[in-house]
This record gives structure tokens, sequence and C-alpha cells, in this order.
């Protein structure tokens, strides 16, 4: 009995249950407490010992693994506490270690623990391992992804069922995909602190998730979808982080999420429904992929219990443990800005019907520099109207948009959605 | 200077340079000596400390990991001298491990080293280590996966091009793809050594490769694969171990290697050219699913590299290390035949065109128990030969065989293809 790992959760939600179930598994695995919100809430697993205080955990002398499924920043005292007490933390926290990585990661290595975190960056998948170990020889150029499933679900259900951003949205809440309260989702949030954790450890460098450009998927129509659909592309909510080799310099990142269109001939274009995919392009590797599922009560236990398991191989053998885990990226990458990007374009242009129209918009983007690649007159509605679709060869944000703003001047000509090819 | 980490390479072959071509990139790793068959071969990296002689490798007290990229098993005796001696091994020797794995793991765990495989299978893709770390606590259902990049080259090229299978070899074989033997490859022996090395792992149990099905792709042709096609599949060379739930057991598994028809929305039907893919299926992850380059030079040096990091960031700090690596699968599996497997048929028929012909072909499907999903006469020759193509619902391997033998009894209807469908 005394040889028990001693775990203490921090949040039973529906994650905290699965991981709870999932460990029940093993017999040398010890749940000893669990810290909750609402002490008489309904639960679908059964904890002896509960409270509503995470200190609670932080402090328990029994326990050697803290595991924190809570969510928020303002679980940071706790962890910070338990980390001075010498526990190790396996945690799905994105959003903490987006913002307070950093200084939780200075803090574990002073203390000699390890804050593992599969779990916080597309749920089932393994990724973060498999980046600290089998691929540890490699350069990375980019990582790129679809981090979010609740996002995924409803660009899928907008193309398959020809329905309305909003209709899908109230879909995906029915189901339990979608929060009450969506923003963090449908914002892009939730993939913008994704993108920020495997930036840090791509490219070991830090970085500032106030400087990550994020635009959600609120926007899209599913007239949007269905031109993109004739034209070869899906339309997709992508997370990605590029090094931008310039001046010499290698600590120069391009990272943004976004939704872009995607050729159907990419294999991004194929991950469907809650699935997440995960793109790496690096040296020697060249190009790996990684699909599964991105969240749910089982598949983001799979990724937690799996911490647990490595840390439990490891802890009782010496002092310094998991040394492949521990993170080291000291220096801030320098992060461009949105404007500063080069992309291709698609537009989606409501315009008077009148001669000449297609030519206006070939001459505004002339005198910016920017090279059509494709354009298209959708029909006229009764009332005059026209849908004119655009694609575009690669230019720099900041020229589309002058060129959008000069375009728009007449009150003729209105890009209803610009989005990005990838 | 003596705090570097000294290896070893027994092999440099295309691999083997890209190995020496990735370390050279670290400083504190350092390659002493290599060991070639033809000392005098010209290559694409220079190493000043050659020997034709692998024990010298082996034997060489200054060397703590040995890297072997030779392939084949008559290096077995070097790197059982290398073991004994308290080398790690890292390998990317996929037949020595699928052949012998039980006696070396054993061997390395007496000697408190470790072997390390990740280039074994599957190339560049992280699989191995993500089994063994983030998905440790999963149960798996099943491995499945295109694990050989020669044949699904081929098979990609013949159904691209519409070109016959001996076409499409020589053009592997032109473009360094498939070897002038391609025997190893195209008959799936490559394939089977990669799903034994995972099924071991996967499932913890040993498994006796004399024992697995093993269906090559030689007798595929550009035809089956055009009405594959037309019916919404792919053809592909799929390896696949199952666990069988039966009796209470938990150690019977269905393993096996052979072309199978792919749905093509299906993620596998999707993978092209020599990229490999792996899905595992289990609880609590769900499904995963890892894609990326099977082999080439850098690739494959990419997870070679990977393990001596891995290894590296351990090697100083403890006796016992890399305890998540170490192989522990003492009892054998029950392996089952293919006869008494369960699975959908395609078959490729070639009649004499008469009345009642289909009939005929269906009434010998109902004597045995086998459902038809579709059957298709897809017109007739000049000297009355028709096509037939059938579809079944699953049935078991022997009761297909025995009907097949019936059906070609009279000459008339003869079974060009039978291919499985997943």
């Amino acid at each position: 009995m005394e040889n028990k790992l001693k775990i203490g959760i921090i949040g039973l939600g529906t994650v905290g249950c699965g991981v709870v179930k999932v460990l029940s598994q093993f017999n040398d695995i010890e749940i000893v407490k669990a810290a909750v919100k609402n002490l008489s809430k309904k639960r679908s697993v059964k904890i002896d010992n509960l409270t509503d205080d995470p200190f609670q955990i932080a402090n328990d002398p029994d326990i050697d693994i803290v595991v924190e499924v809570a969510g928020g920043v303002e679980i940071m005292d706790a962890l910070i506490a338990a980390i001075k007490n010498k526990k190790h933390i396996v945690t799905a926290n994105k959003e903490l270690l987006a913002r307070h990585g950093a200084m939780l990661f200075d803090l574990a290595r002073e203390n000699n623990v390890v804050i593992l975190y599969e779990a916080a960056v597309a749920g089932g998948i393994p990724i973060i391992f498999p980046i600290k170990t089998s691929l540890l020889a490699n350069t990375f150029n980019s990582v790129a992804g679809i981090l979010n499933g609740t996002t995924n679900y409803i660009l899928t259900k907008m193309e398959e069922d020809n329905l309305s951003y909003n209709e899908c949205l109230i879909k995906a809440q029915k189901l339990g995909y979608a929060e009450t309260d969506p923003t963090g989702d449908v914002e892009g949030y939730d993939a913008m602190y994704k993108i920020a954790i495997l930036a840090n450890i791509v490219f070991n460098l830090r970085v500032d998730i106030s400087k990550i450009y994020c635009e959600g998927i609120t926007k899209i129509t599913a007239e949007d979808i269905k031109i993109a659909d004739e034209l070869g592309y899906k339309i997709k909510l992508i997370a990605q982080a590029k090094r931008i080799n310039k001046a010499n310099r290698d600590d120069i990142l391009d990272i943004r999420v976004h939704p872009m269109l995607v050729s159907k001939n990419k294999p991004l274009a194929n991950t469907k429904d809650a699935t997440n995919a995960v793109l790496l392009n690096g040296f020697p590797v060249d190009r790996v992929m990684f699909v599964g599922p991105g969240a749910g009560e089982f598949p983001t236990a799979s990724s937690v219990a799996g911490d647990i398991l490595s840390i439990k191989s490891e802890i009782s053998q010496r002092t310094n443990i998991l040394p492949m885990a521990v993170c080291h990226h000291n220096e801030y990458a320098i992060q461009i800005k949105i404007e500063d990007t080069i992309n291709c374009y698609f537009l989606h242009i409501e315009a008077k019907s009148e001669p000449g129209i297609i030519g206006k918009i070939g001459c505004a983007c002339a005198q910016f520099g920017i090279n059509i690649s494709y354009v298209i007159q959708k029909g006229t509605t009764e009332d005059g109207r026209a849908t004119i679709i655009v694609l575009t060869e690669e230019c720099f944000e900041k020229d589309m948009n002058a060129m959008i703003e000069k375009l728009e001047l007449e009150n003729l000509i209105k890009v209803k959605n610009k989005i990005r090819v990838m």
C-alpha cells in the first residue's frame, strides 16, 4: 500500500471524472483527495475526500502529483504552492500555460519537479512528448493545426448540412461540443493558447500571446463555405506558427489563428467534426501529422493519465526526473504583426452589378501590386447586386487591407469576407 | 571534451549517412567509429575511423551507444556483444527485432541498457515512444497502418497514371523507392516485421512472425484499382493487428498484412506515395493517427537521432535509464489463422458470358452463407468473357475460399482477384 503513487485532483468536471475513471484501473495509483468548486454537485464518480479549497491539495504532504483539470488562471496560486511543496504537476490548463507558463516552468525547475501538459494541446493526441523525445533532433520551420474541436465541428456541419453559423452553434451547444458562452472557442482564443504552447516547445522560444493575431469563425457564412467548396477548398480555423528567416535571425515568428481556405487534397482539409490535427514541418523529419480527438472526457484523460504514468515510471529512481520534459526557452521570440504577413486571399465581394465592376477590382488590385489568380461573378440578385469571388496570389496583408479600403470608398463595392488561403 | 556522448555506427548506407549528417549538428555528440561492409565504397560522409568488423564497435570501451543501421539478422551477434558490454543500442533493424526482439530485450534488461528502435517502424513518424509514454494508460483494440512506402508508392502510381504493377515497380526502382530485388517490400515482409513490432508493444504480447498471414501487392492489377475507385475505394497494402475478444481471453490476436479496399473517406485511403500512416484504436484515447515519411535518409535519421538524444538526456543521471523504454512482454499472443478471420470481400471475377452466370455466383455464395452486398457485370469482351465484380458482407475466410473453389470447379468462372475490404 505504501508504494502507491498519491494523486490530488483539482477540478472534477468532465475531464476530471474521466481521469478518475481511467486511473481506477491502476492498482498502484491512489486518488487521495479532490478539490471542486461546488461540493454538492452531482458527479459520475465518487471521491471520499472532497474539498472546496485547492490549497488543501497543494499543501497535503501525502500527495506526490497534483492533477489540475479545473482550467482558468485563478488556479495559479494553488499550483505555485504545490510546486513549492515539491509536487509534480499534470495539467490540461492551456490558458494558464499560455499566459504564465514561462514563470511556472522556471519555478518547477528550481524545485526539481516537472509540469507535464500533454492534455493541454489537442486533447488525446500525443504531441508534446513526441516533440520533446522522438523529434528532438529536429529544427522546425512551422507547426500548423486544427486545434479547436468546437469550431471544426461547426464548420463541418455548416458545410455538410448547408446551415448558418448560428444554427450550427446551437446544434453544437445541444450536443455539448460548445459551451453556453462559446466566445473562448468561436473567437479563436482556445486555439490561440494552444498554438502559443506549441510554438514555445517547437521553436524553443517564449511567446507573448498579446502579439498573436486571432480571428474566429463568427463571420464565416454558409455561402463562403459553398463557394470555397466549388473552388476546391474547405474553410478551417487554422492555428499556425512559422519561423520567418530574415536578417540572419532565427527567432522571428509569425504566429496567428484565423479561418483559412485549405485545398481539399491537403490533409488538414479532411479533418472533420471535433477531430484535431497537428502538422509539423522540419529538418530532418520533413512533414509529420498527428490526428485524433481534440477534447472529450476519455481522450483528454488518456493524455493526463499518460503524463502521470510517465512520472510514475521514473519517480522512484532518482531525484532529477524526466529531464526531457523540463521546459527551457528563456528567450522571447520576435513576433511579427498580421499586417506584415504575406498571404493568398479569397475575397467574397458584393457589388452593384454594372459594367466594368470587375475591371474596377482589377485596377485596385494592380495599384497595390496584388495579382489576381482567379475571379468569377456568381450571378446577380433581383435588386442588382452581384457576388464576385476573387482569389489572389501572395501579397502583404497591409496591401490587401489598403486595397479593400480603396475598393469600398465609393460604396459600390463591399468585401463581405476576406479569408486567407493556406 | 570528455563529456561528449560517444557513438559507434554499424552501417553507412543511406540512413547511416543521414544519421552522421544530423548528429554533426550536435557539439556534444561524437561519432568515434563506423563499421561498414565495403571499406572502399564512396560515401556522402567522411568518418575517420572506419572498420569492416562490427565487433570493433561492439567491443570498443570508448563507445556509449551503438547505432545499428546495417539491417539484416546477421548483425545480431555483434549487437549481443555490444549489449553484454553495457552499451545502449539504437537500431532501425525491423527484421532483427521482429525475429529476435524478445531475446534481445531480455538481454538488454539483464545488462541494464536499453534498445530503442523508433526508426524501425514508420521511419520518421514518432510511434514507438508515444505508445510507451503519452498513450501508456490505454488498452488498445487494434493497430493498423500503411507501413511500407515502396508498395504505397507503387499503388498510388498505378492509380494516378493507370499503369501496370510492373511499370510502376520499374519507376519506383529508378527513383530509388524500390530495391533491385523488391521482394521484401512487394511481398509484404517489410510491413510484416513492422506490424509484429507494433503488435508487441501495443498489446504487450510476444508475436511469432511465422504465424502472421502475409500477402503482397504483386497480383493487384490496374483494372482492380480502377474498379475499386469506381466503387468508392482505394487499394492499399494494410498491416494490422486486432485483439479478438473470445472465450474471456485478452491475448488472442489477428495479425496480418495484405492488400485491402479502403473506403475513400477513411483517412488511410488518402495516404499517398511513400507516406506511411499508423492508426491506433483504444480506450480511453479512442482513435489517433500518425502520418509522415516512412523512409528516406533524413526522416529515418530523425528517429535515430531522437532515440540517441533521449538516451543522452538521461544517461548521466542514474544507472537505471529510461524505464518507460524497456520492453516487457513475456507472454506469447495466441495468433489466429487467416482462415479463421472474418472479412468483407471484393471479388474480381472473369466468367463465360452466358445467362444465369450471376445467379450461379449468387447460389454458390448462399450455399456457404455468404451475403452479397453488391454485384455488377462490367461488360463482355469479344471472345465472350464477362468481368463481374462482387462485394460481400462479412464472412469467414475459409467459407470464402471454399465458395471460390466450388465456383471455379466448372472452369466457367475464374476469380482473378480476391481482396479484403477494410
